[in-house]
Parts: structure tokens; C-alpha cells; sequence
């Protein structure tokens, strides 16, 4: 297809594709002519990796180029590509804040997880619970069990979903289902709790 | 207490202390001089709450002051008061693109929750599901299952441990309880994948 109709294909303007392949984030289309190209539907579904990256999800054009590394050029062990991958997505834990993950690591290790120590999760999980902890909400046993199980069991759905097969696309799932089905969970519970005030308080 | 003990006891630079004094945040201590005030117990659990809104929810002072004078006169009516606290949390939606929620409509239809179609969190939802079928990772009917399932046990648990009696206690708590919360859940998330995986791929 010619850059109009992978425009019109993917609601994303001409200047806006334009800027994507100057950036190097598309690859470039097969040459037709002294100033045409042509595009395939690979094109479309990387413009819509990009446009979840750059809109959603609010990342900068750096770290989606980052990302789109990743996914097309996946390091053997997939496992510890998907970490990486995962990782470049916000929120970034501030490195030099952190040398020890003390209230994470109870928390793994009170719900029994494997983890990798190095991994942003951790320290972004540090982080938010110092916060709590900080603001006089600190999180409780009764409330890391509840939260844990429920948590596990849907990332036990999101990782039997994962696409078995070419690594890029279990990293391109691993990196949208975080990025975009992030907001969902956090707006699927606030609903969840507005249906069960309604129903307890009446 | 004076205000050197507020800002050792809180953590919080006497600096800021005194901005937030003139912000109308923090409530005056009493005078015990002409330049000296005596603060309690009540003005270091306030500066807890500034602190978390300010700091890690990134709310802008004008939205935290939004938040404070709706603790501070709760409406008759605790569930719309509820409701109005949280939804003074980011994100914001833009109004103007929401006169319908056909995507968010649908999905707690499905999972049979009452909900109020002006409440920001259906706003909320419906841009993330718009986000996610744009990807072309729209949400499907199990995963909608599984995690509205989850996610309305981890809201069951947050309501029944909500305080009861005074209904500042209750709304200080929802805020804090979403502010806070939201980033351990989704870094619990994150690592619960990792867990998973680690069992599955490893």
C-alpha cells in the first residue's frame, strides 16, 4: 500500500509517518519509484505498536525506539528479554536510590515468588511501598496475601495467553499488555469498588 | 509540638512546612508567641496525606487542596463524597471526548456491577479499552472474566477494611488506598509475570 492508505489504514497522519520513518521507529517501504514506496501490512501493525508506545502509554521516542529494539532483536534466553523489554516502560525507579529492597523482598518472599533482584519491578515495588509505609498506609500481611493471590492468578491468564512461537511476538505481547492493559486493571478496580460501596452502603 | 519537632518527626523540611502553611494545605498551629505555634499529632497525619499527594501521586497543589476540603466537609452522602475524592486523582479525562461509553459499558454490563456513567473512572475505562483495540489488542470476553473476577476480590477486601465512623477516616482512606495502592498492584503484577514465567519458560 502507498503511504496515504497505510495512513488512512492506521488513523495516523502522513507527517506523523514521516517523522516515524525519519526516526528510524518504521522501516522504510519498498521503492516504487524516485519518490514512492510501498507498504505492507507489517507496517501497520509496527505503526500501531509505536502509536501505544508514543500515546498510551507516554513514552518517549528514545524508549520506544529502545523497546522496538528489543522486540526485533530478542536475545536467546527469552525469559530475560522480556524482563528488559518490560523494563523500559515507566515508571524507572531512580538506580542510585537503590542498593536494597528490603520491604520487596519481604513481600516476594512472604508470597513464595521467584524473582530477579536487578529487575525494575522490584525497586518500583520498593518504592511504592515505602510511600505507603511513608503516608502511615503501610501495607499489611492480610493485604500483600489478598492482593498476591489475586494478582498471580491474573498473570497466570496473561502468561498462558502469551503467543508461543517467534520471540518478537511474546516481547511485543509482554510489552502491550503491560502498557495498555495497566490502565484497564486500574480502572476495572476503582469501578469494582464504586459496585461494591453501592451495594454496602447503599 | 514546634515546628522544628513537625519536620523531624515527618520528614518534611521546615521550608516546606511553611509552604504549605501558606498554601492553605496545613492548618495553623496554635500561637504560643508572637512567632511561635504549638502543632499535634492531627498536623503530622495531614502532612502524611500532602506528602503522598503531592509526592508520589504527583498531584499539583491546587488538585491536593481539591482533595484536603473534601475530607475536610464530607457531603451527607458518602458514597457520591467517595466517589468526588478519588476521582480528583489522576488520570483526567478529557471531557470533551466523552458523551458516550459504549466500550466501558459493555464490559461491566458483562460483569453485572451498578456504576454511575458520570463517574470518572468509566471515562477512564473507556480510553483504555479504545487504547487497546487501536493496538489491536482488544480486550476479550475471558479476559474481561478474569480480571474483572480478581479485581472485584481485591475491591471486596479494600471496602470491608474500610474505617467505619467518621467519614473523613473513610475518605482519607479511599484516596490513600488508591493513590498508594495502585502502583503495588501494578508492580505486583509485573512480578507475579515474572514469577510465572520464571516456572513456565525457565
Amino acid at each position: 500500500m502507498r503511504v496515504s492508505e497505510l495512513a488512512s489504514e492506521s488513523g495516523v497522519a502522513v507527517a506523523t509517518i514521516k517523522y516515524y520513518l525519519r526516526e528510524g521507529l518504521l522501516a522504510p517501504g519498498a521503492a516504487t519509484s524516485s519518490t514512492g514506496a510501498s507498504y505492507t501490512e507489517e507496517h501497520l501493525r509496527r505503526l500501531r505498536v509505536i502509536r501505544a508506545l508514543t500515546g498510551s502509554a507516554g513514552l518517549s521516542v528514545h524508549r520506544t525506539r529502545e523497546i522496538l529494539a528489543i522486540i526485533d532483536s530478542p536475545q536467546p534466553d527469552l525469559y530475560d528479554t522480556l524482563g528488559r523489554a518490560v523494563a523500559a516502560l515507566p515508571p524507572y525507579p531512580d538506580p542510585e536510590l537503590h542498593t536494597d529492597h528490603p520491604r520487596a523482598r519481604a513481600v516476594l518472599e512472604r508470597l513464595g515468588q521467584l524473582y530477579d533482584p536487578g529487575y525494575a519491578a522490584v525497586a518500583q515495588l520498593e518504592d511504592a511501598l515505602r510511600a505507603a509505609e511513608e503516608a502511615g498506609v503501610a501495607i499489611d500481611d492480610e493485604r500483600i496475601d489478598v492482593y498476591g493471590t489475586h494478582l498471580r492468578a491474573i498473570a497466570e491468564f496473561d502468561v498462558a495467553r502469551m503467543p508461543q512461537g517467534a520471540p518478537s511476538s511474546s516481547i511485543e505481547y509482554a510489552v502491550l499488555g503491560t502498557a495498555l492493559y495497566e490502565p484497564i486493571i486500574l480502572a476495572l478496580r476503582r469501578l469494582a469498588h464504586q459496585d461494591v460501596a453501592a451495594r454496602t452502603l447503599g
